[in-house]
């Protein structure tokens, strides 16, 4: 098999991988923030606002772990380097001489 | 086996493990966040709107990250970018030269 | 064994374990949040209401993932993409050459 | 050996593991409902009907992780499409020709 | 060795693991239940009635999964439908014909 | 090596390895009901006879989980089914045709 | 290395990891509901026997579990079916046919 | 190298591994039990006799785990019947023929 | 497969593997900190100033981890110094001398 | 590589693995017994005699699983039956056969 | 293929894992750290500045063991002493001996 | 690679293990005594002697743990007695003899 | 490839390794430390000075763990003694006896 | 490759695997009783002598593990036996018979 097809199946298998175990600490970490968000208000409605504006400054920055996960897995689906640059040297050497 | 089957089997797993593994951190982290909304509204029932409005926010920051997996799951099941490159690299070939 | 047996043999085992991963995190996050759910209940009789209805809402958020899983699992027996082109490509390649 | 031997292996293997790994989280998680059922119960009798009743209702929604890996299960052992692929293709390529 | 054998083995192993692994979360939230049950009725014993009634009714949920395991593992053992067809098919090839 | 000594190394490592992992799940649920059970006959005496009944029907119902694995043990080593069927062929084949 | 050696390896490493995993549930649970017990005497001195009573027929149920483990594991060393019947073959065959 | 290695090997492996896999449960189980023991005894020196007696038969039937395990470490060392039978075997047929 | 193909497979899986484990430790403890946060801020209002302030330094330290691990991830893809000496040496050597 | 060696390996690995598993149980037990001791005796100095009395013995239980470790290590090393076994052999056969 | 590609690919993936799983720890123990800051100022607001004070000291404690991991992984991609020894002995042995 | 060589990297290797993984348990156990041993201190300052006094001896039971894991990795290191056997038998054999 | 290109990437793997398991440790412990510090701060302001002061020789010792790891590390990078000898002894040999 | 090098990258792998575990257990163990110091302390800040001398006695018997893991890892590094002994025997065949 040419090395494009190894390349597109790492590809393939890190892209899924990496937004699935890069959920699991960010999912966890929302739901603990937000859990205690409730019960602050319920405990104490009349800073309903500023827990919530903290929360959600707070949810933007464990989201951002996620997000990381989410580029980085774009990233080898769509813009992949090493994918593109055997994509260009096979365009180059023409089909004639594909298998190496 | 050729080119093309290896990318299927890769994506077929990866598409599986991606949503499986995936949905894990989402559905704790949402049962956390429900389950302590739950226990707000009983502790303080005048403010059920705040509390049920600051959890569907952050159900849907927790949905998110199961939504990332949802989506590379899909991409790579129907609108995979390496297995779209092989299937017409195989048309191109025409099917008398598929056999690589 | 030709690729069609592969896979379908991916297919079958991803399908399954999709389904069985993806089926622990919702299961305990439902499980939490109707046990807290009934505790509120006992404890805030008045507001059955509200609470069962949350509750509802939010499980319909937790069971989303283990119906995206379920959804990935369903595909991969019965639409599968990859599966129907090598299926499509045996139509066509005819009887005669099926085995490469 | 044949195709039909790989296929049959890898459908007993997943059918089982498939209900054995997802009946973990829905045993767990149902346990954990009841439980707390029976807590509430003991505090607050007088609404006993409400939390049977919200009990069975979350229940139901818990077992549903539960049926679906049984759902797989059964199906990869009683209506495998991948199975009856072959073994229809099997039986159409007559029996001298069956070993390939 | 012929795929009779293979899935036989497939078949024990299979068929082991999953009441094995398939034991472990109905035993611990029947556990679970009971405990809590014991719990209440030391609590509230003039509920011992609905107490007793709602747990019985959770551990037939809970077994539930529980028996799930114990047919597919006595499916796998003595209605297992690819073993059946192997074994039709060595007695029609006859017994000449055995080895594959 | 013959298939018969391939099923029987099988059906010796399944035994054994299906009542060890087994035995975790309802010896750890059986001493949490114990344990709990204990705990409230301390705590409300008077109701000893309800709890001790009531326990020990909870614990049949955790036991009967590691009986279906007992099960499952013994039949595979005493009752099973495919080296039922392969000591017959063997018999048939008579001792001359033995190794295959 | 013909097929008795075989079995005898699995039977040995099988015996010992049996009872090697059997124990930790059963000790774990044991230990559980021993620790119990001592913290209800100390509370309820006046129950000591029926608490003593309760924990020997709950302990006895937990090492119920542990016996099944040891079962299976001497059942593997002193009475394996499967070794039995190789050694009978073995015996009946000769001792000039042994190496097969 | 001959079988009457393998199966020494597999002896000192096995009988390693399950004494100390088994020492995990039961020293883990008799911890608890004896640290509940001196709490009980602190609380209420009153019944320090009936604690310290229900501790010891408690500590009894949580070291008959480790027990089971140490005797059958030691089978497999000094008394074990499949190195006996390859022995005897050995013996038998002289040291001439030792080396099939 | 050339040296320039695993250097790429490698780099992608790393890249990848780096960022999701990354993101696990600080999303919980984000989490952990954002959650305590909001529980500081319902309990003293007064002081939420200070909080804030505190919480943001903090979430900064603890994001530093996960940027930590997106920059190797971000060098291994776009500045990866070993990609970048064996493209240099694979120009130097020209394509002719390219397979080694 | 002759069977005197393997035997070696197998004993030097066995018997650190043996002691290295088998220390942590015992330690944390033994860590959990001391811990409550020293509470008991805080809360209750006039029992100290009990106490120290009770834990004494009961650390001897919990050690005698770490020395069962140290017992089998210690065989393994020192008295290994196996070993003994080959030893004699080799100096029965002579230096001039040694290797078989 | 040629030493320095596998010291290239052993490095990049060291380099990736050593600060992955290196984040971990430092991330959860700041996260700890933070959280119970926040938990002190808000309980005790007029030592707001020694336990900002001590707070940071202690980041930078636990931020070291981070930075000792980022610091190898970046000796690692950027100063391997390995790497940069076979770089020289590629050039002093020049292109054409490059391959060993 | 003669059978010397194996024999010291297995020592090697298992003598790192045995005391790597023998510490876990012990310094966690004595952190736990240690940990409640202060609290006891700070709460009956008047029995700081006794407690003292049975902390010690405490700590010295669970060393004794880390200690056998010391000794069996000394032994394995300078006293081995298979590494000992063969160097004898190398040393007997001659110079010249020494590869088998 | 020369055994000096495998001690490279030996010392590299484990160099990464070391640390980066080397730092989950003492980062939790120093973590938890700290924690506990600014709590007793907020409970005890007068003691600050001594509270301080036993954290920095606490966090010292924690500290020692770390340090350790991070100077194996070094030493495997920069002062690898096993790389030092093959090192001198590849230029004893000269350049042209270098392969071995 | 010859011996010296594998014994090298056996030390090398060992020495570094040997403390990075070898320091879990310690920190976190050091971090538990520096915490529970801490709290003592400003629970009881007359005894702050006698709790800081007994918490340096304690940390010394903890850190007592983590040199045992030091001392393997060191001795390993710079005072192997075996690695020397080949050293030795090296040196003695001269450089002419080194690779055997």
């Amino acid at each position: 098999m040419d090395v494009l097809g190894l390349i597109g199946i790492a590809s393939i298998f890190t892209a899924g991988i990496t937004i699935a175990i890069g959920s699991i600490g960010p999912a966890l970490g929302e739901g603990l923030a937000v859990s205690q968000a409730l019960h602050s208000i319920a405990q104490q409605p009349d800073e309903a606002n500023t827990i919530t504006r903290t929360l959600f400054v707070g949810l933007a920055m464990v989201e951002s772990s996620a997000i990381y996960c989410f580029v980085v897995s774009m990233i080898l689906l769509f813009a992949n380097p090493f994918w593109n640059y055997f994509i260009n040297k096979a365009l180059e050497a023409g089909t004639g001489k594909l298998k190496r």
